[in-house]
């Protein structure tokens, strides 16, 4: 059976798996701004038919809330012990020295996009509209405390 | 109603989004290699498991799986005409030039993807571990004809 190479090249990916006890920092750090790229380019479709600059789409945004809800609770693991360094990074040294306030603010992310995804299959336009506008404050206030514009 | 901010800030993710009619090829290219990132994160634990590196769980497997399983389904949007050039990038021209393979070819990573979600909500871990291994086979032989090593 020709698993060799499939499992060689599935070694290389073992470097950076959540799996090991404690993650390299870079690879922490890489997986981390990873999710946050991908949150946001589903966020621009958002943004857009929140500021009508595209038409309303229900089946698009939904598409999008629904990535964006999924996508939110994987930040978490990305931030372990010690990822405040290793590679260049705008988390701040208080996601580790007041952990549990940047948890909180993590989690009424999640919270909130959780909520944009359930506003978007219920189908009203306007309270998807007031939840997204909710859900990019989340990413504000997390961002106003524990990210550095470095 | 204190929108504004937020607005501004989700301003800044448009340029991102893929709701205007052709993304910038820089941030396709940055979406793209952000989603194999997340999707490269998820898959260590995996390999882990199959290879007996770490003891087989099959909740963290499960959860492992259902992630690359939506991650799959995403990674095509970031290949937009255009975006063959615009920053670094592993892809080849070929992606485009002969895009009816490239797209028969991601869809065997999507649909393996899925198999594998399906197998770990199955239970069985023999399954699993073979789905897994499936499942790295497509990944080679997608970057096998369409990823250069430069």
């Amino acid at each position: 059976m020709r698993i060799a190479a499939p499992l060689a090249m599935a070694a290389c990916l073992v470097a950076t798996s959540p799996a090991l006890a404690a993650p390299k920092a870079e690879d922490a750090i890489r997986y981390r701004q990873s999710v946050y790229t991908v949150i946001g380019w589903n966020f621009g479709t958002l943004a857009d038919m929140a500021k009508d600059k595209q038409p309303f789409d229900a089946g698009e945004f939904t598409l999008r809330a629904d990535r964006i809800a999924d996508l939110a609770p994987q930040l978490l693991e990305g931030f372990p012990p010690g990822s405040d360094t290793g590679a260049k990074t705008g988390a701040k040294a208080t996601i580790w020295t007041d952990r549990a306030g940047f948890e909180a603010k993590m989690q009424d992310f999640v919270d909130a996009a959780r909520a944009l995804s359930q506003a978007a299959h219920g189908g009203d336009e306007a309270t998807m509209k007031e939840r997204f506008k909710a859900t990019a404050g989340t990413c504000k206030a997390c961002h106003d405390q524990y990210r550095s514009r470095n």
